[in-house]
């Protein structure tokens, strides 16, 4: 049976996570694939510290560069874009194929990374970056090749779905539960980069740039997070039929890609609108398949090491096979015509103003959506508790993102309107 | 660019929408995968009738054996268990890898036709066979290659959904649903191999070989149908927090296996509870990835062209690089101790009786309930139109099959107890 060595650069959770699954399920794993995956060396600055994984002393290394050169595939688990950045080249430089779940790297140096795999003709997999145990890369890559695709929307970050999930259902406001997530563990001390969107971006990125065929990276993503999602927003959307999710839209219209991650309205009678806590779901329509949804855990030890192992496999079948790059990395020449800007995407909103309860006010603002070309589907002043500061609640047909933004802004400029307004866009699906 | 020439063998729905596929996104599948899909030929017993599909007429032929003879690659769309088996065969024969949405054939005939496969050194790949669109095969096979299965739960069959879902949302009986499924045509004229469980027990028996190893076949495989739900069963079971399914179970527990097809009350808090309509849905649980779910069309045209596609992109890449053989058809040799007969499963029960209110039935019940070790978790008396005939609710805990059968029918035996009683399964998930 055909052997592959097997390094890891990174013995951390998700390392550790890996080497447990080779270590447990390697059996069934060698019956199903006929390769032999062996954990052959682990790499890591601190080789000492017990991860409850029991791996042999002798297979562990401070030494990353050595590692690369003595196994077959480089599995790189460290994290960031710098040193990972480094390690991945000097593996590809010597035809080692790499594995690797960093999407901040992929996202950002994607373009850099994948030319380097081209001149080695050695693969990059990484499966394991987008939404950890869903198999998504290789659906979407392979199961879904046939496909044209239409759009996807993905929910892609557990931390803010938990968020979300909590304030919903508990009736509590964001920073608590932001609190209490951090301390439980499921939010980051900083957790910028899960809760302003960042990393629903990167994950966005990747999954357009597979299927739209042109290495997007971070630029013509559109970002915003759940920091402005109030427990009355989630409220308000509730009575309307929605759920408040941070959603990443990818989709073509009339040729045209649009690329953008933010806090969406998903009508709740949608499977999407069912995924809650630290759950991920990926809806993809296709032209041939029609919709389809694929759900699972997006983070966490043991679901990304399930699609680093499926990534090693492939891999190591590729070796056995002399079949190295076997399915491009990435589809090969844009298949769309261009990208749109958020400014002229065109979508449903939700619009929330708190204004003071004084005649002529409804008549003024819908004066001005009007006057703008945006429709109004649903509009509702609520009695507050007081006349200084009532909630004006808009949901609009189809309109023009600069027009409601230009729109918002003349609003919010009358004398009436107090803070700033909520801007949530809808998707109907 | 290597070619790879395709021959489909039945021009029907399916088979035109393969062709319709290849000749609508053949160039984008063409850079996607490296490959170029040639539609090589077709044969039908009948190539007069217009399928809406623009094939050149010079490909259409009434001589499957001189189109195996001709391609590389053979797409078996014609369905049954006899004359596709002969085909199939002679084309393994031939060296020809073979692409299939044969479900029946599979389950029934899979021992003999991967027998041949393995001779010859060809594949057999069948995507379609299960859940149309949705790349469950893959996904089990490459996806999740890193896990040992505990549990597959499948809705697999869309008309069975359809005629539930329809039920509950209009009030109506099965009976009038029915006719009314087969005027819209989700109904077969002759519906059994839908309604009575065996299709969805087919693609049962794929899911389980593919997943522990050995090929089933039918004969484990537990089989009951929907016809036997009423719509009072759906009302009671939405009461109680539930919503009734054709379900597909396999499972394994402490290491034995079970393989079962029946009507199963489905908690109304879980994202396969919700799975609605033609749709399909299957819940794969991993020990390694946890809980995952996919979701989407489960026949249909299309849908099923997407899969058989995805089929063709892998065997042309197989034909590409030398690689027959890839990945093994299905798993070499049992991952599993053995088969549990479904009188020894052990699940929670929903029990009807249709019952004389007269004092001392509920006694009676509890008493033969309670002798056979089945504790009852749940217990309602309704009152009825009249006292000659009131339902009598009886939701179990975990009881073995044999004694809930048993206790049964002793109950089915007091002169209170009118009719035959309604027994379904719960699963808590």
């Amino acid at each position: 049976m055909k052997e592959v060595k097997i390094g890891i650069i990174g013995f951390g959770t998700v390392g550790s996570g890996v080497a447990a699954c080779l270590l447990k399920n390697g059996d069934v794993i060698a019956k199903r694939s006929g390769i032999k995956l062996i954990l052959a060396k682990i790499a890591d600055l601190d080789i000492e510290s017990d991860r409850g994984v029991d791996v042999p002393k002798e297979i562990l290394t401070t030494d990353a560069h050595q590692l690369i050169k003595e196994v077959d595939v480089v599995v790189e688990l460290i994290g960031g874009t710098t040193i990972a950045k480094d390690l991945i080249l000097e593996a590809l430089e010597q035809g080692k194929p790499v594995v690797t779940a960093n999407k901040a790297l992929l996202a950002e140096k994607g373009e850099e990374l994948f030319a380097a795999a081209e001149k080695s003709k050695a693969d990059i997999y990484y499966e394991a970056s987008v939404a950890g145990g869903i198999p998504i890369i290789k659906a979407l890559r392979e199961g879904l090749v046939g496909n044209r695709i239409n759009k996807i929307y993905g929910i892609m970050n557990g931390t803010c779905n938990y968020i979300l999930t909590r304030m919903e259902r508990e009736n509590v406001d964001f920073e608590p539960v932001l609190d209490d997530a951090q301390k439980l563990g499921y939010a980051e001390a900083e957790p910028s980069l899960d809760i302003d969107g960042y990393d629903t971006a990167h994950k966005a990125a990747i999954l357009a740039s597979l299927a739209y065929g042109e290495w997007f990276g971070m630029e013509p993503v559109h970002v915003e997070g759940i920091r402005d999602i109030s427990l009355d927003d989630l409220k308000y959307a509730d009575e309307l039929g929605y759920r408040i999710k941070l959603l990443a839209i990818i989709k073509q219209v009339e040729g045209d890609v649009q690329i953008r991650v933010h806090p969406t309205l998903v009508p709740k009678n949608t499977l999407l609108a069912d995924i809650s806590g630290v759950f991920n779901g990926i809806m993809v329509n296709g032209d041939t398949v029609g919709d389809s949804l694929f759900y699972g855990r997006g983070a966490g030890r043991d679901a990304t090491a399930s699609a680093v192992v499926a990534d090693l496999v492939d891999v190591g079948l590729n070796l056995k096979f002399g079949s190295d790059r076997r399915v491009p990395a990435f589809r090969i020449g844009p298949q769309f015509k261009k990208l749109t800007p958020m400014e002229s995407i065109e979508s449903r909103y939700y619009l929330r103003f708190q204004v003071k309860d004084k005649s002529g006010v409804i008549a003024k603002v819908a004066d001005i959506l009007g006057k703008n070309q945006i429709n109004i589907s649903c509009f509702i002043q609520r009695e507050g508790q007081s006349k200084e500061n009532v909630s004006l609640l808009i949901l609009t047909h189809n309109a023009l993102e600069s027009s409601v933004n230009m729109a918002v802004k003349k609003i919010e400029e009358m004398a009436e309107v107090r803070n700033k307004a909520k801007i949530f866009r809808i998707e109907d699906m």
